[in-house]
């Protein structure tokens, strides 16, 4: 359905077209759904725009659990606020927002604390519901439930989200850059920004060079970094690095007769202050603490590397490197305090979000996101609902 | 030899006793031996006294590289200047000094800069040589060359150790209570002062209660902090530990059917602000890590583990925990800037350093102090040189 007036819709069920992954891997159907009214501190939410981030391609692939079909993923979004459940008093209709996978509940003690921002009142994690019910908002035509995804699920025409992971913005930014800030962008803005707090004049060093990677090299711009060295297998990743800041480029698949740490080594002097891995590989975050500068070098792990998975680092470095090892989630930003702040230098012609936009396409061509992006072409391709 | 005039002496070999260690785990034989004048940048010091620390007990048993023999041992000490080589204005014949393992060269980028207390100039290693260079000061009669450790060698009446290495401190403080602050003490106090930066109304878990682990209690006490745990297998160290602050205890060898991260998470309220593992084991590093709260809990590593052992992380909670790893060499301290303010706290009769001192011993007894450590019974024992 297109955009009714809330009058007509409100407190009832919407029918509406969303694309369900109803298994592992196979294309995205577009079929009609209907979506519940939201519950209490709820918001049901008519989607603009949608873009597609790897963690979808990983859940629409993964076969395991945390999997579960049929599910609706999607999780970097733009929309407009179509009705509130009770006790929602922080947005109302017609409120431009972006749902975030992490929630801000503003009650608990981390959200009131400036030196966290991983809620504990609804902690991370992949479930198939909605966060504070433990129940889902979607089914199809039959009646058979559809899952939720990382609390947003944003490809459908209509989708409901809890007001903790509900963002209300300032309408002026364009849909299709906004929608960059509810998950990628903002992960590897934040991550040089909140996490690492990058100084002016210090020297960066990303592992990969995806979306996750150029935004933190956008993020160490504009902390003013005076190096920022790109590492990937990939040598093309150099030039458009550079159109995010990134002023070396160390191609990992071909070093010479010198290896990863040695190049970094010789390019700052001595180490990085600050190595951002953004693929989610363990030998990577190790190289990433190899790569950072004795004395005070952070290594800072973005990347979602397989379950199971070990960091293996060696007491003696731990001990006696003055390095850090720490993870950044969403950047470590905290999703009401810091994306209008990421909205306003977007704005004010600060923060690059356009350049992310390397493809856009219209609803029904969703599988031709997942394509792209698969196939290394796309940053990011938006997906237009109503186009 | 007592301590003569420097007019006597200076320029000069001295002859005078040390307690050379010629064969590992052997008892110390105490024998005349011969201490060369300094070199430029170097000083020779009187020892006054010097106590006993678990890695003396460590390099004393260890047969292994970095190994060596014969080597003079010890590296807590307080003493005074002899007579200093050439280009030494920083000190001069008579001051009252520590030796210190751990550089602080003033020159280098380390030096210089807040982050870091890692001088790059004369990193730390454990060489069995002067740091500048490469050379010993030390022969027995027969010409024979003693090995150094540390950069301070402390187990004899007159040591030689550079002027990176040398701290000036106020005289009036007891020798046998400022020599702790040559290494241990200074090390405990500082993980939780400068490295973790412990704050007001913040909870700590120290995992093992030795010299090190007590002197982190001490430090935690000072900087504020309302809980902090001790956790070690010998339930005896809970009275110990009250008397340096610590206000809980967990019997890691009897946590009836929880674990010891239960524990600390039921005391603290779901994990402690900081963590600091004093043992050196990897094992207990990653309780250390899981006990630490989730959002912003740091796990400081300050045991020493075996050559060759590792840290395993789950990559999940690297990403997901908001917690950090991170190494504390000598507390973080820079030894000339911090020492002296550890000296007036301790003046001031805010840091407890008496309670440390279990034992005294005369040079001739040497070997008693490392029985006693190596029993359990002492925390710290300091050996008179001139007693």
């Amino acid at each position: 359905m297109d955009g009714k007036s809330s009058s007509e819709t409100r407190g009832k069920p919407i029918r509406c077209r969303a694309a369900v992954c109803r298994k592992p891997g196979e294309p995205l159907v577009i079929e009609e759904i209907m979506v519940a009214p939201p519950m209490a501190r709820e918001v049901r939410i008519r989607v603009i725009c949608t873009s597609l981030c790897q963690s979808d391609i990983t859940f629409w692939k993964l076969k395991d659990f945390p999997a579960i079909f049929p599910r609706i993923l999607g999780h970097e979004a733009i929309g407009v606020v179509e009705s509130v459940g009770e006790d929602v008093d922080e947005v109302t209709e017609g409120d431009t927002v972006i749902p975030i996978f992490l929630s801000d509940c503003g009650e608990c003690g981390d959200c009131n604390s400036k030196k966290s921002n991983l809620c504990s009142k609804f902690p991370f994690k992949v479930s198939p519901w909605m966060p504070r019910y433990e129940t889902s908002r979607f089914t199809d035509l039959k009646g058979e439930v559809l899952y939720h995804f990382l609390s947003v699920s944003s490809f459908t025409e209509y989708t409901v989200v809890d007001i903790a992971h509900v963002t209300k913005i300032d309408s002026s930014i364009p849909p299709n850059r906004a929608c960059l800030l509810s998950c990628g962008v903002s992960t590897g803005f934040g991550a040089a920004w909140r996490t690492a707090n990058v100084e002016t004049g210090s020297t960066v060093a990303i592992f990969g060079l995806g979306s996750i990677g150029l935004a933190v090299a956008e993020g160490a711009r504009l902390c003013g970094a005076t190096k920022i060295i790109g590492v990937d297998v990939n040598p093309n990743k150099f030039e458009i690095g550079k159109k995010f800041g990134v002023t070396d480029f160390v191609n990992a698949g071909d070093c010479g007769n010198k290896s990863v740490t040695q190049m970094v080594n010789e390019i700052t002097g001595g180490g990085a202050d600050y190595c951002f891995e953004c693929v989610g590989l363990p030998s990577l975050v190790q190289e990433a603490y190899a790569c950072c500068r004795k004395g005070w070098g952070k290594a800072i792990v973005l990347g979602v590397a397989k379950p199971g998975s070990q960091v293996n680092l060696s007491s003696y470095d731990v001990l006696h490197s003055g390095k850090t090892l720490m993870g950044s989630l969403f950047g470590g930003l905290k999703a009401k305090t810091d994306i209008p702040i990421l909205i306003k230098r977007y704005l004010d012609k600060e923060l690059q979000l356009d350049k992310f936009v390397t493809h856009e396409v219209k609803f029904d061509d969703i599988n031709k996101a997942f394509d792209l992006l698969i196939e290394g072409q796309s940053l990011r391709c938006v997906i237009w609902m109503d186009k």
